[in-house]
């Protein structure tokens, strides 16, 4: 029945696993390494054993696919040594929590337990009952699943071969087939996703539970880019707005669904830019493809330019359309150039591109962008989506940032700043639901742009609006960032600790000027066995990023720094992310240097310039990483222009002498998530936390918020 | 100067007015009628007056296109007669609130503000100040503008004539013409949209305030057709949820945004429905254009057969998706079948089609689709988003609706009902925006369909995801609304009692059997003068719906009754109704007779059965429509079933005994937006409202809401 040499090897190699059926330790062990068989052809091969075959089939493209391959026994010794484990060493005297293969099992458990939660639980038309991997490992005698198979709902196998519903029709066409097919095309390059159940809590950022919430993990991935999501005054305005106006809108914009929380946020959002209006949609992947979608339709014989690595809601709605489009290799000006003297100068253009780049971190050349939109009539549309709230003395973006004393010395004014870049782009789209840690999108730009996109875009129209709480949010977070630019000084403080200590270990990074660190990972399965590795053996989640979205080849780990990460959780990112480099042996920088290079690692360009000056960082002060149990800072003096904000619509809030002396004076400790607002900061106080003010700009007082 | 002699004449017949320029009345008088010059002409004409003239022309179009149209003496003189204000009363004894041009002016005003608030307020690039109608008006003398005219910002000229980027070669297509031609179609085929400042408040449903905190109005065209917008157990979870998991999701689904409240809301969807899975999106506009536009782009030749009148969403799936369309006319099997007909059995084949036509009222006859579907060997796609919360036993829509009896008797079960209207449709499509009060949408369907649309959709996979406390309020609401009848009961109570009241007026709604009333108007500046005057007039906000939303001649009123609108509330409504009809000489139904019928009006097919049966209604006991100062029902047990479902993730709420006794002997007074949910119900106790239940369905014991 043994089929697999190396499965055999496996077995004897793993001190914890002696007493498993081959058959079981087939899925576990394939959580180690990727070089093993593909998932089809370990399909196809356990299809033929008679016990196991049919469930493990089953299984594999439900679940395992992700894990599909099996250690060889170098790699198992390599792993066991590293570790402190050796064959021989008997279950109760090992290390268990050391085993990789223990974590690994784990990690299916998990994965089990997140796919059954997601769709399993209730499944309908229980036909026969399967046991699942976690349930076969444990009867099987593996300590490491018992918990798992517990908790673990069983899976039938109706769901796998059969569908609700079928067309009686015998001729009818097999959706169902169909539908399995266009999946098992996705597991076969290795780019189905599986989602991690993570749930970041806002009172211990950057930390998340798990499927259980018991246990416990960093979050590395996050695009909650500063830690708005959980500030205080944000949370604070979303429970105010809550109990006034309820949880929803009730209707579209035009119907009963518009309110002066929504007027708030878009004139905030057109101030924020220097433009004249903002119209703010579901999301900003719904903005960017309304507002292409509506203005390549309308504009006769409109060309689109589009940078090669836009985004795929920039695809989607310049391909909706319907309009010509020219697509420009990422960030090349000669190419663009190339492309736009193809059409005559009256023909409209619209040159579509981003400014972060945010799976490589790379920055649109905007300035230069705009010389050519002017040299050749056509209109620029910047995607800001991972630049508001990170870049500009005002959180405006990278187009703000590139003019950073003007802007600063214009400073709370919503004036456009003559022959600025950002005055010279035409739309800025953007979003909520990163920096700003809420969610939804928008687009500013002139009045009339607007307002047709108002008036015509079916995807802003035919919609119920964002919940008054949510675009209040909104809000209170681009507001408290305008005034505060601490957390993305502190944020680029990190990034370049990261980047440092990275480089120092040789460990590749995909080099570039913004707060993106893609770790290069080079192969799919190396990347998910990675990513499942930080999150099983180390507690760090970092999502692995495959193809679609990065190149066959150039797949990554990316990983987001955030002003509220501790010195100590870098220490442990740094530590974990070398101990998996070396257990899975994926190549350094020397390596790929050796290999000639890829995704621009190995090939001497590491060192690139950040965006972000020495000078800018220290407009905030000296910002200082913080520790484990330190606070971090909440600026009160924003607290309040904020909370001034609203006071039209949510009336003031109220503190008492004293509350106000110690906001004042001696800071007050706010915890990341308000007990609850009812009208006073909580009480609690720490110590003040004060940051030095090396320069000119005047910087509020500060409180903390315990980390 | 004085060129239209209908101005004089409206001049003269107004004692409030006597002292206004001829030049501002242009703009105030246009509130009254729509019978006269087009926006157009006035603008043209305007233009002429050497004073006035750019001014006018410029806030004509900008703001006055709504109101663009100038009273006659016959109109104005009846409607004097009407309100008992006649020419030659003085100001001081005439009733200044009666006056319409008083409240035509006042709703101006506030569009004045409105508009201003949403964009106007920091217009950058002032050059020249123009005075806005409502200074000029006050300027003039007018003494019910000098309030608005205060709080009004200047309008800039240069807002209107240039934009702020302008390509500079002299030969680049011109944008901002482009723009400006766009919106000036908008005004002359009058679908132009002006959005109303409507803040709805929670703890006043279903009052809302306008642009000023302290103006209140009655919403009848809300979505939230239930009030979940501001149900105790909804905002709890949702305040609790906040503080837990933060604001936002911090990410997509794929990366870092994925938690165990969205697993746990689709878990909800997919039993609601009784399918293997459901997906969330942003909003169901997202979701049916995602699904639609994936499913037709993937399936081999698939061929669509979309409704006549089916949503934009749809519509701009199915073009999205590059797939061949047939449209058969609405609800009309016969050309359904012949469009079906048309194609081998073997292609693939998607009808889509929508349980409630949310501006007519009608409702697809879903299990003849079914057959259809069979027959030819079709996939059914359901849009439920007008019915979901608001159809059968569990609110789970028409489909379950039309099989009552077997899915009550299955109660809160999981498993399909073989044969069953809901069980035969593939794909339903619902909304978590309207009657369950929040925001976001859904595809429900089997788990491969499913996986293939989470796998393959760029719309579901490159968005952030919704934030944790918007999905678990969401599921709140779904959960509360599957184990409790007596909101969408007593909400078809009420509609019956508005069309029968309307009926008994001979004031025309088209007919249907749903939950929607559609008041005829039928016609665009009508309906707008309508909408205006009910709420100026009446304090009555009912949104004007005309083309492209509806068909030229089909403009109507839609009217949506809640449970929650109180017995004097409908009094006002009917009363307010017939008096606009009779001041604006709106068609009757008796008229539309005399003109052969309009929109199903007038040609004797009045009288259609409800959905709702009078047994099915009883279910819920007799639901007692609600009087002011009364409570609204809250079932208690369902709050504690709520809670439960989420004591996993946010841990249980202690009650005390003595309020574990309140809550469920006594019955509780909850304050629409519970004052803060800490732990506990609110403690005010008023007498309770035990309803009566005639039929052998238990119905739970329920405490009561302030109405």
């Amino acid at each position: 029945m043994e089929k697999f040499s190396s499965l055999a090897r496996f077995k004897s190699s793993c001190p914890f696993l002696g007493g498993t059926k081959t058959s079981t330790l087939r899925a576990l062990g394939s959580a180690i390494s990727p070089r093993f068989p593909s998932i089809s052809q370990l399909t196809e091969r356990a299809a033929s054993c008679p016990i196991m075959g049919p469930a493990l089939v089953m299984r594999s493209t439900q679940m395992v696919a992700g894990y599909a391959s099996v250690a060889g026994q170098a790699d198992v010794q390599n792993i066991h040594h590293s570790k402190g484990i050796f064959p021989g060493t008997s279950v109760s005297e090992a290390d268990i929590s050391k085993c990789p293969h223990a974590s690994a099992a784990r990690a299916a458990a998990r994965m089990a337990d997140d796919l059954a939660a997601a769709s399993t639980t209730k499944a309908p038309e229980a036909k026969k009952e399967v046991p699942s991997t976690a349930q076969r490992a444990a009867a099987a005698g593996c300590p490491f699943h018992k918990a798992a198979a517990a908790k673990e709902q069983p899976v039938k196998l109706s769901e796998v071969t059969e569908t609700q519903t079928t067309p009686a029709t015998p001729d009818a066409y097999k959706y169902d087939k169909f539908y399995a097919a266009e999946l098992e095309k996705k597991h076969k390059d290795q780019s189905y996703r599986y989602f991690n159940n993570i749930n970041r809590l806002a009172t211990k950022f950057p930390i998340a539970h798990t499927a259980s919430v018991k246990e416990e993990v960093q979050v590395w991935c996050a695009n909650d880019y500063l830690g708005m999501g959980n500030n205080p005054v944000v949370l604070e305005t979303m429970h105010r707005a809550l109990d006034k106006y309820g949880a929803g809108a009730g209707g579209t914009r035009n119907i009963a669904g518009n309110s002066a929380m929504h007027l708030g946020l878009e004139r905030e959002l057109a101030t924020l830019h220097r433009k004249e209006s903002a119209l703010v949609f579901s999301s900003c992947y719904v903005a960017n493809d309304a507002t292409l979608s509506t203005l390549g339709s309308k504009l006769p014989g409109c060309v689109y330019f589009s940078d090669a690595s836009n985004h795929a809601s920039m695809i989607q709605g310049i391909r909706h359309s319907g309009a010509k489009k020219e697509i420009f290799k990422h960030n090349d000006l000669d190419d663009l150039e190339a492309k736009l003297k193809k059409y005559p100068k009256d023909t409209p253009k619209i040159i579509a591109f981003e400014s972060v780049y945010s799976m490589c971190g790379s920055i649109g050349p905007i300035k230069e962008i705009c010389d050519l939109a002017k040299k050749y009539g056509a209109l620029t549309f910047l995607d800001e989506v991972h630049a508001v709230g990170l870049y500009g003395p005002r959180g405006a973006g990278v187009a703000e940032h590139l003019d950073w004393e003007s802007h600063q010395m214009a400073g709370q004014t919503f004036e456009p700043i003559k022959d600025s870049v950002m005055d010279r782009i035409d739309m800025i789209t953007g979003t909520l639901g990163k920096a700003y840690g809420t969610v939804g999108g928008y687009v500013a730009g002139s009045r009339n742009f607007i307002d047709m996109i108002r008036s015509y875009a079916p995807g802003f129209i035919f919609t119920t609006s964002l919940p008054p709480a949510t675009v209040a949010g909104a809000r209170a977070s681009v507001i408290y960032q305008k005034h505060h630019v601490g957390d993305r000084a502190l944020k680029q403080v990190n990034v370049r600790t990261v980047k440092e200590r990275f480089a120092a270990l040789d460990i590749p990074v995909v080099p570039g000027p913004s707060h993106i660190v893609p770790v290069l990972v080079g192969d799919a399965g190396l990347a998910k066995v990675a990513s499942d590795k930080l999150l099983c053996e180390h507690g760090i989640y970092v999502q692995a990023i495959n193809f679609p979205t990065v190149a066959v080849g150039e797949e990554r780990l990316r990983v987001t720094v955030t002003p509220r990460h501790t010195a100590e959780q870098i220490d442990g990112l740094i530590t974990a992310m070398d101990t998996v480099f070396t257990e899975l042996k994926i190549n350094r920088i020397s390596d790929w240097a050796k290999l000639g290079g890829r995704a621009n690692v190995g090939i001497g360009k590491e060192s690139v310039e950040p965006i972000w000056s020495n000078a800018q960082i220290n407009t905030a002060g000296q910002p200082q990483t913080l520790h484990d149990g330190d606070m971090a800072l909440v600026d009160v003096n924003v607290v309040q222009v904020v909370r001034k904000s609203f006071e039209d619509l949510l009336g003031p809030i109220e503190l008492s002498e004293t509350e106000t002396i110690q906001m004042k004076v001696e800071a007050v400790l706010m915890t990341g998530a308000v007990e609850h607002i009812a009208g006073a900061l909580p009480k609690k106080v720490k110590a003040p936390r004060i940051p030095v003010n090396p320069i000119d700009m005047p910087v509020a007082p500060t409180v903390a918020v315990s980390a």
